[in-house]
């Protein structure tokens, strides 16, 4: 039994290690993953910075991951109820044991705000066992809830990542009519995933203003109509920009992914009366913002959703949709940069830099 | 032809004045009203204050008004059809105008945002006739929404006033279940109704965080299983309290109806994690109010849901509401105080001083 | 150790028959449950007439139950994370194995259509242990949703039983705004549920068509604000009397809960165009009946609703209600009759030949 | 002042003749319409077998209309409030006069039910005017909705014709999700368009049954992944090609376009368990067909939606999807022919007997 190596944040602001890690005795209906693909995120940087609470560094972060079944003990199934098998190529919800017990899975039916709600590679910590996919191999938990990729390229759906069910979400709070216009802020990984799926789900004309032009070609690729960099730019012609794409009303939908509070009045301000914004980019707690509850929200006649996290069916139906020609197309157009175990203190400085937009953690490189 | 005496507020600031107008030539399919009850509320305070933008002083106030049918040319119908007869005792719809022919009206189906839209003794003011209720007679244009008070004392219509279509249109954004928590901020008009209305639709326990003591009183009668009085606490001591009540959640709806745009902020922090708020009190500019994105509306997974006037649809459940028991008892609890056309200035002061819940005003006094 | 009497239906048909079963052994986590009312419902009926499909004779019916927790190994918790002890009084959802682990639990969200779903005293048999509430003690397995009866009297909530969460769940799907008219076709004890429901969620008006007139007096005892006893009637003169009560049009909402076939059909045409049609009652298999799709639903731009089983939240929802003035009042009126565990054969007849609304089976009498 | 042509159905079953009428005097606010294009659809083929009730025959049919403002008096605007000109090519929704002062309007939000409303092609007749599009000319009534055709070729618009805003209500209907199955049944201009419309709104896999192959190989091009033709299949086997495609369950989302009574029942034995069936088929009444309550919708726990006519927004927005990529990509794929006012009787046959899909009406010609 040879050692498995992974990536480590000791703690907030350290520099990434190696360490070696003995191979995990496999509890009932468990199982290791050979990890393909992991990814590294906006979400790994807020790690290394210690934005997030309660995360139990040391750390292994990655929390999409595709990898190959190596050992199963017992029985893990699908959704379906098929049995997994050792040598199956399959991802997995990084959100584990949302309890089904307590008053906000059962009563309020909100299972992402369930306290007893963990998460591989952000709450789980190294102390819990290879629960994060910077590492060569990932212990699956008993009651994970894994997904084969069948007639989906890994690749593919490590485009998508962990935008990928967040902003199905996202899109799916907004509740979009056909042939509405969304407004997209932000063209990050979740932002630019939401542009995918609200030209998906039957937007009439897709927006998207962020920055820089680089990401903004690729929201062009994956369906908007329109970009605009924000960086040259004060609100007021911003919303100039917006108000003339939509006869001076504002869009109807607008989705806010950037993390910027400043951000989600801004959301508020270029949506047209009755219409909805959803805030999905406020991931860590980046301090607060004046609004005006007059003008911003009661006046308006708006509807401001909160969108947190996402559960089993935004990631499974994430993925049918990657099945479609359509969702094939768009998140192929998401340019990747891989790096190995060892080159990612060097990835999260790329990232920071705002150099690259998806970067894979590829083990075995 | 004798004159008739009407209330006016020359502009914002000025005492108000009894002025006589000439009867008006009633134009085909309108009517004159000779007004039993009109009413003196909130917003007439801010229309003589000056706070809302584009009313055309000099103003004739009063928005609810019942009357009889004086004089009648032409045909009026109710909405099953049936013609209107001068004597038939009346309500009608204080907006008018909204035009079923524009983009908010026909597309977003968002009438309370028409552009059209224009308001009894709000924006229409005396240069446009005898268009609000403190007057002994309203006219009654073409196209005005009527309705008959049958098997609906005056009286109590008028307890309800305009806060029972506002409230109920609230109660309604809230999506609210059976056995649910509301919390309700405010103990005016609006939100006095807005107790009432969520223990109509079925809340499990309805609190309300207001002042003074007698309008919380009125509180219980209507409904409330419990309420607080806000001027001796501090927001975390009001929070403690909705938490005791809510195993610590907060609760599942709330309903802000203070005008105060910190209760915004407050009624988001005393809600539960996926939750509600419905924000109806904020009818005028107050200024900003600082919130925090992550921690109030993101993470929380919250629904935040801005609430603006109100539609026939409103106005004729709540009549409907007001025929059952349930609701034939709550609204009489509300305590109306009568003025006549010539004690309005009167009125006022006292509706300021916080010393009367409903004035009434009653032209033939 | 002494042996523990249950009631039990050898086979469709047979006479029930008094047993004894050993103490059974806990596992981890799991708790016996000293009965002191369980119910017998229409859905005994049907167990015992053989109509239900799946279910392993030999059976302790005995659905819904209250008790105290007599013993207790290991760990059981309520929703709050509290932990249950030995003496608490109790009840337990009926449903039991909802997967949250196949499509129909994560996918779809329609746990009530989980194929792994087990329901104490209907799927699950003698063979799998106490798991029917018509015995002096009920084996509460691991994973059984246990709810405290803090603050309701057991004889209110018995009042209540399985027609309770199946009740509120139709209502809920009913989608009532104020002052609307709620249609409840049936007055056994679900349709006298919904008429409660219908009343607590904002209804104006409620109607309710049924026998007997003894049952129909509970239904107005219960917030029917007219009632109708159909067995004296054709369609159109039932219909006529909802015409008359509703302008002509229909109800905004019919909730079917009779277990005749026909009864759907005439909820659709009971109904008001663009109106809600619920089907609760159709449980068994009764055959087909004739409908005309183009006059019954698609020209009437209805939305016919199937409401199938219930879960936690319907049930931990409706014992909050049943903790207000208002639901303890309703639920009160139900007539109950009591029935030892050697009585349930004249208790199975008396129901069958509907000479009691409520039967309550009493291991202790 | 010439006459003007138009082609008239005299009576049910009677050939089609054209008849010459005088030009209209124009009330203020009106327009007069020279035809460009106008449509002959399966409803054109019940009108002239009769099939409809309250039909004012004569009739100039044609309820879908393309062409110039010849004369205009007074004024007529758009949606955004801007002003027509002589000159304009534009189109108009035909229903007209939804009143907007009728319980249907205002109470249940319900215009598609309104009974004040008029169709233009279908319940105006010749009597009433050059209200129908077979004519050289159409008479725009005053409060008629006109929307310019910028940015969308008259053609295409004519390919999605009366099917587009009829389509785009039902799939709204549906409240479809992101990565769902849609099963379209139905292959006429109402299912190509909901098959386009399904696709748009994010369908993960879209499915159609109908007749025959071409119309098939147009649902294809228009977005479905498979299409099967039901002329030589059982429901048995149509469904186990449904059940091959969902894992055994049925479809997500199932939209009935086919006007044929069993397929309602077909469409609800082809729908999973909680999933949603809009008929948008029945447009006449082609008698009744029995159904099992219990097994097709109780225990299916299953959304039955009617779906009846469609409104200013769904017209409006099915008019935004032509402009975009996708849109004017899928309704470029509906093959049309053309035929002059003479040769309408010809036309009408070749619709009766499948050989055509999409006729179109050209005066000019």
């Amino acid at each position: 039994m040879t050692a498995i190596s992974a990536a480590v944040i000791p703690a907030p602001h350290q520099p990434i290690e190696l360490r070696e890690f003995p191979e995990p005795v496999l509890e009932q209906d468990s199982a290791l993953l050979r990890v393909e693909y992991s990814e590294l995120c906006g979400t790994d940087l807020h790690l290394h910075h210690g934005r997030l609470a309660g995360v139990p560094y040391p750390l292994i972060p990655g929390h999409v991951t595709v990898g190959r079944i190596e050992k199963l003990r017992g029985a893990m199934r699908d959704v379906l109820g098929q049995p997994f098998a050792e040598g199956d190529r399959v991802t997995f919800l990084d959100v584990h044991r949302t309890c089904n017990a307590c008053w906000y899975c059962l009563v309020a039916k909100a299972s992402t705000r369930c306290p007893q709600r963990k998460v591989y590679g952000i709450t789980y910590g190294a102390a819990d066992g290879l629960c994060g996919g910077w590492s060569q191999k990932v212990y699956l938990k008993p009651g994970t809830r894994c997904l084969r990729l069948d007639g989906v390229a890994p690749e593919l759906f490590m485009a998508g990542g962990c935008a990928l069910p967040t902003a199905l979400h996202a899109v799916e709070r907004a509740n979009l009519r056909l042939g509405e216009t969304v407004l997209v802020l932000g063209s990050g990984p979740v932002g630019l995933s939401a542009v995918g799926f609200a030209r998906l789900a039957g937007a009439g004309q897709v927006l998207c203003i962020g920055a820089p032009d680089e990401r903004l070609r690729v929201a062009t690729a994956m369906g908007a109509d329109d970009v605009l960099n924000l960086s040259k730019l004060e609100f007021a012609a911003r919303f100039q920009w917006v108000a003339e794409r939509t006869a001076g009303r504002g869009a109807d939908v607008t989705i806010e992914a950037t993390g910027v509070p400043a951000a989600v009045v801004e959301a508020m301000r270029s949506t047209r009366d009755a219409g909805r914004v959803v805030v999905v980019g406020q991931y860590t707690d980046a301090g607060e913002v004046p609004f005006n509850p007059h003008a911003d929200l009661n006046r308006k006649h708006l509807d401001v959703l909160g969108c947190w996290g996402s559960d089993f069916s935004h990631f499974y139906r994430g993925i049918e949709i990657l099945k479609t020609a359509a969702g094939r197309q768009m998140w192929s157009a998401v340019p990747m940069q891989h790096f190995g175990l060892g080159q990612l203190n060097e990835a999260l400085a790329e990232l920071a830099a705002g150099r690259t937009i998806k970067a894979l953690v590829v083990p075995e490189t």
